[in-house]
């Protein structure tokens, strides 16, 4: 089950870390542009040189689907070809698309993804704001073929509070209405390691929150996007966490596809040299995440 | 201006009726199948059958994502065929995928489908979970390239109220928020007509709530599915509607792709007439969301 396989994961290579390839053609190297015919090319050769890059230091990666679909029909050829590609470096992948839809239309959207006929994910995200029947045919796909979803709960945007944290007539918020939700759904849906393949997105950025969704969502894997760019950093997903020091993955997109340009590393990378730049920076990360857990 | 726009392709044809194309291949007769070659050129030809059968009558087409998605690349080709081919024909195009994430990735989707480097369609369904900055990429490109977005507030599902009628502290609902947040999104993106290119979804199968948003969002146009197979019917939607019959636009899927097999015509087609049963059921529900309105 994908709550189980995704526990194995980390810890064999001892990182939380996911791999966010979120490439807009901005991001990828003249190196890569110079040798490639058009930017859905680009964007595969430099995903897959990343991956090879970092293959031995994080063991997931979660694509943003926005940024293949941007490059229309060729975009979904990379997405496919990219997904196959980190699968086959031994990867556990996300696809970020926040889906979300009524019955029938969930159910082709967990077809589309979670089944292995086109692009094969093995997790997807997705949003709850249709409540049950738009994401129990997720659920049961997952069941059928060992996937797993994550559910936005209060994402990592500087509006995320203009309805998430509203607070409800009973008493909590409408975040925390989420996390009981994610709860019911996961429910009976959790694997050896304690957590439920059932799992939700938590931003890096509300480090309080997090904690206290930790606390009400102890089964739920945590998925949590806005590390580096977006302003978190480890002692802000450290809540996340659970005393052990799992339960949650978190996410890095720029900080890593971007590193060669990063400041951190003073001008000592130029575009040629982005793969080690990321390795420098996933070496950095893994051991802050693990200094703060 | 897209709400100007829309409010005239409705007064050309004298019908708020979308075309919904949502095509499972279960749903593509065999005399379509026979001649093509496999399910994604299958369904570009039904759908291209269905726009040259009822052009005439309804002069809006939404299409349902996760079909073309479910398709894998070959449904991305599919779908931009069917874009140009829909809008070459003179409708208006609503692409139903429900996106949604934060401000960067928002303006991935925005460009992905709302500028017109691949798919073009002339408006786009969000979901407005995420709070102002995940919606305001979406409406910058709107402004900018003459295109409009639906934003969900009260979906059609059952379950929709798990999340959405809850009663915030504040007396209003969630989904009555979502309404608000839908009319300070819109405020200043009016056309010359009354309405805003920032309109909203809203649930046929939900009559009373209808009513009630359509006092609370004056210049939203409603998106509202759930009609016919979800059991929505002419006078459900009719609370959608302003006083002079126009803010609404009413959308049938199943109702007409699959009207040949409905009981409602008692054996009179078979799959060879499916384009002939679906104007049938255009022209009954043209006239009973007249009668109604």
């Amino acid at each position: 089950m994908f709550a189980d396989v995704i526990y194995e994961k980390i810890n064999e290579c001892g990182n939380p870390t996911v791999l966010g390839l979120d490439p807009r053609i901005e991001y990828v190297p003249d190196s890569i542009k110079e040798k490639t015919k058009n930017d859905a090319a680009a964007i595969l050769e430099f995903n897959m040189n990343l991956i090879d890059a970092l293959g031995d230091i994080i063991h997931i990666v979660k694509f943003q689907s926005a940024y293949y679909e941007l490059l229309g029909p060729a975009g979904a050829i990379t997405l496919q070809n990219s997904i196959a590609y980190a699968k086959e470096a031994g990867m556990i992948v996300i696809l970020d698309a926040k889906r979300n839809d009524i019955g029938s239309t969930a159910q082709a959207y967990a077809d589309a993804y979670l089944s292995d006929t086109h692009y094969s994910a093995d997790a997807l995200t997705v949003n709850g704001y249709l409540g049950t029947d738009g994401i129990k045919p997720f659920i049961d796909i997952c069941k059928e073929n060992g996937k797993g979803i994550f559910i936005l709960v209060k994402t990592s945007n500087p509006s995320s509070g203009e309805l998430q944290d509203l607070k409800l007539e009973s008493g909590i918020t409408v975040y925390e209405k989420m996390a009981e939700l994610v709860n019911n759904w996961g429910a009976d849906f959790v694997g050896k390691n304690g957590y439920s393949s059932v799992g939700a997105v938590v931003g890096a950025t509300y480090p309080k929150e997090l904690g206290k969704l930790r606390q009400m969502m102890p089964k739920a894997m945590f998925l949590i996007p806005g590390y580096g760019v977006q302003g978190g950093g480890a002692d802000d997903v450290k809540n996340g966490f659970d005393a052990n020091g799992y339960g949650a993955i978190v996410n890095s997109s720029r900080g890593l596809m971007c590193a060669w340009k990063s400041d951190k590393f003073s001008g000592k990378y130029t575009h040629e040299d982005f793969c080690e730049a990321a390795r420098s920076e996933a070496i950095l990360m893994k051991s802050s995440l693990n200094a703060a857990i």
